[in-house]
């Protein structure tokens, strides 16, 4: 349990040597169009070495097996966010201002990589329990303290009122997934010229102003 | 155009005669079942028929196809929802109230039928153009359509401040969807005995809370 194995799907640099990191970034990045084209999981490594232009062997050397690779894929799609909620934790601002912050990495992070609620999905179902629990203690406990913690300074600041921080997840994470897997599918349905990239900036506004508002303090 | 297909997905019974309403509703059963248990739509009109004890050729003559089941399938577990918000824009309620309920349908819709939004986007994304542009009509733009009514009378009433029906839209169908697509997942993977049935009601009021705050006139 406190042994990270190689297929852990948090962050375990140790023990990954004499690796190339163009040639893993390239793996990822064809794993990454993979994914985004076909909305789901059916590929094979062959299919990702070639779309690399690289053997399927250097796909087992890297990332050991699908579960690796797509655990690796989970780290490099959420990393931004992720190094930002530990940032924002330590930094000088109030709690509408992290959350500001907070909210538009989210979007443009969901929006840059819409597979990555199914993928953390996915590898929380496909894992042992051990392994699940630690993927779900990096990507959603994580995310659920750092709402705690947003709303404690709010509350502590007079600006937000007490609000389930489990409760901000699950409208946060499933407002930014359906924005990511449903947008284009509903702009041709809407028939919406406005749900291109500029809907983007306009909604994570619209979104911020939501939220701020609904913690506000009555 | 004018004209329904037996195949389209939104409601069209002229034309189905000679049929047993039980025996269809066993069939719907059948397949909710294996949706819910599966989690994706890959299944057979076989198993439909095994899992309901009937033949394969009788889930043929009540649907015609796979797609034909699905539309139907669509219709019956969205229908609480659908026919409230018809009821509603009738009612002589304010705002706030109208919201309250809509927002118990919505989340007891999606945690009863947690394939709903998939189910959904799978037929926009599998029917011929026009076939979509109905079912997007029925069960995508009569909700932001509801959502603009609501939006309006709120601000006419001095509850609400004007907001995008559309962005209201993506915030309360992905929470709704995440809600009932992750729940047991989340539950187990978080360790919280408290995502059961009862957060279901907790869940629903703190959302209340959140929109109504969040839409109210500052």
């Amino acid at each position: 349990m406190t042994t990270a194995t190689s297929r852990s799907a948090v962050p375990a640099r140790a023990g990954r040597k004499r690796r190339d990191a163009s040639t893993e970034q390239a793996l990822l990045l064809a794993t990454d169009n993979l994914l985004t084209e076909k909305g789901n999981i059916d590929f094979s490594l062959a299919e990702v070495g070639a779309r690399a232009g690289l053997s399927t062997a250097l796909v087992q050397y890297y990332f050991g097996s699908k579960h690796g690779l797509l655990a690796a894929l989970l780290e490099w799609s959420s990393s931004r966010y992720v190094s930002q909620i530990n940032g924002l934790l330590a930094m000088e601002l109030s709690a509408p201002e992290k959350l500001q912050i907070h909210l538009r990495a989210l979007v443009k992070t969901y929006l840059k990589t819409p597979y990555i609620d199914r993928l953390l999905h996915h590898l929380i179902s496909s894992s042992d329990d051990a392994e699940a629990q630690r993927i779900s203690d990096f990507y959603v406990k994580r995310v659920v303290e750092f709402y705690r913690h947003l709303i404690d300074q709010g509350v502590r600041e007079g600006h937000f009122r007490p609000v389930d921080p489990l409760h901000l997840y699950f409208i946060l994470l499933g407002t930014a997934d359906h924005l990511a897997a449903r947008r284009r599918l509903l702009a041709s349905a809407l028939g919406a010229a406005d749900l291109d990239m500029d809907f983007v900036g306009v909604f994570s506004a619209a979104l911020n102003d939501m939220m701020l508002n609904g913690l506000r303090k009555i």
